[in-house]
């Protein structure tokens, strides 16, 4: 049970954990602080904090646990708002997409203190965002990965696991260095290429024709386009150097297919063809098998 | 009304068109031909076709129409099969994702009888294949094109639209070559990026690491991923010259974006993100406005 969290950032993000806790009936009083004074008359409209901090002294008085959900790049600025009236019980962590960033600015803002801060990243969202979009069933049954630091007291990374779980999530551990490789690839790379093809078709001359025709296959493969600019860039930015090592993995493997292509090597484009369907198969069965909710196919 | 339809290749694009006339009370006679009798067998089962044809002698035999939906490399062999039996008022249509080669193919084969092949494209799709994925609602809503050649009659052209419109489908009208450039941008080569994508990651030595955090955003980039292999050999080895014309173009973009990252031009690369979010979503704005089902969005 936690006497009284305090959420930065209320949207789709912040506002799913606060409810997701309500519903579990394990937070007493849930504070929230943010950018904009009407995003938090919202949430506190919907219920998805009790009330609105006035100042961050008045937020992190008596706080057991404060959730930075806010695009990465504001962490460290945040932290600095808060660090002196942080007292010497509460956890502090976040929900940043990208974890060796966090943790240097983390690092550089609170300094001997940063042991307090416990970093996260829940794998679950939406397209939609703010207030309106949370859910109390957002992560149940999605990751949450907890990037700790060698200073964070066992005591502390279990009470952060503890609320994640009271959310449905499971979670799973790596370190900050890990996590932002693995997501280069499985998450950065693909928003980086799909942002790249619709712009790609949006300059050509006769963009309106070729949109005309796209269908779901186009639909799915560019969903991940639709999320917000300012996220990815920064996200983008926090996790340059792993992102270019995927990227240019990737121009490699193109530029491997092309070659295929242009000796009209039908055999090699298959076998590629064929291990990617075969591979994505397997990975399919295997998140089917795991996860409690079936994975959803559909469409050209 | 169509008193005997001939489908060739009865599987999820050849039966679901049968299953819609036959809905529509417009085909007297479905009869099927394929390479594998199970499959036909299935069909018949499955009240798809009426009856399986025992030679193509037999299935030519007073044929209003005839459908080929089979692989695309495969479209010359069977007009070759069925041109010995081919009757003066039947017409020849097929359901091939690639047209300028089935046109030269069906030119090859058919010679001076080209005018009674009208070559078709519906824009439509499941990721499983044979009878049993066949739906009577599958093209409903959905485009199909059709790319009439200057030797088709009016009226050979207007019985084709006829079939699909009886589907449900909405007829567009393109040149093989303009059908051609134009799919190798929203579907071929979208098709190419996601086997690439997979296949990079599956070869990698924590591949199954990765495969682990993947999440819906992955799962919807790639889901074109799960396509037959070698239909989409078929189709990349049929539009290489224009799919080659659009990979290129898109390593042009994925260099230009790299250098955006390289040289952490964080403005530069939020421009291009934001303006394929704002294409998209004015995109899906127009095809929500003109389709009778919403698009569905949901997912991280």
């Amino acid at each position: 049970m936690f006497d009284k969290i305090v959420i930065v950032g209320v949207g789709l993000i912040g506002g799913s954990f606060a409810l997701a806790l309500k519903q579990a009936g394990a937070a007493r009083t849930v504070v929230g602080m943010g950018r904009s004074p009407g995003v938090l008359a919202r949430a506190q409209e919907l219920g998805i904090i009790d009330a609105v901090a006035q100042s961050p002294q008045e937020a992190m008085q008596g706080a057991d646990l404060v959730l930075i959900a806010a695009p990465v790049a504001q962490t460290g600025p945040i932290l600095a708002t808060l660090l002196p009236w942080l007292e010497p019980h509460t956890i502090l962590t976040d929900a940043g997409s990208t974890k060796s960033d966090v943790v240097a600015a983390a690092r550089a803002v609170l300094g001997g203190r940063i042991a307090q801060f416990v970093p996260g990243h829940p794998i679950a969202g939406r397209e939609s965002n703010g207030p309106d979009a949370a859910l109390a069933g957002l992560y149940r049954g999605k990751k949450t990965v907890i990037t700790a630091l060698p200073e964070n007291p066992a005591a502390s990374v279990e009470r952060v696991a503890l609320a994640w779980r009271l959310c449905g999530a499971i979670i799973h551990r790596l370190t900050p260095e890990e996590h932002d490789k693995v997501f280069a690839a499985v998450s950065h790379l693909p928003h980086l290429l799909a942002y790249a093809l619709v712009d790609d078709i949006a300059a050509k001359p006769h963009a309106d024709l070729l949109f005309q025709y796209a269908a779901s296959g186009f639909r799915d493969f560019t969903r991940i386009a639709g999320s917000s600019p300012e996220m990815w860039r920064d996200i983008s930015m926090a996790n340059r150097d792993a992102l270019l090592v995927e990227l240019d993995a990737y121009l490699a493997q193109l530029t491997k297919l092309r070659a295929m292509l242009a000796a009209s090597d039908a055999a090699a484009l298959e076998g590629v063809y064929a291990n990617a369907q075969r591979a994505r198969r397997n990975w399919i069965e295997t998140i089917e098998a795991a996860e409690p909710r079936p994975a959803q196919e559909s469409g050209n």
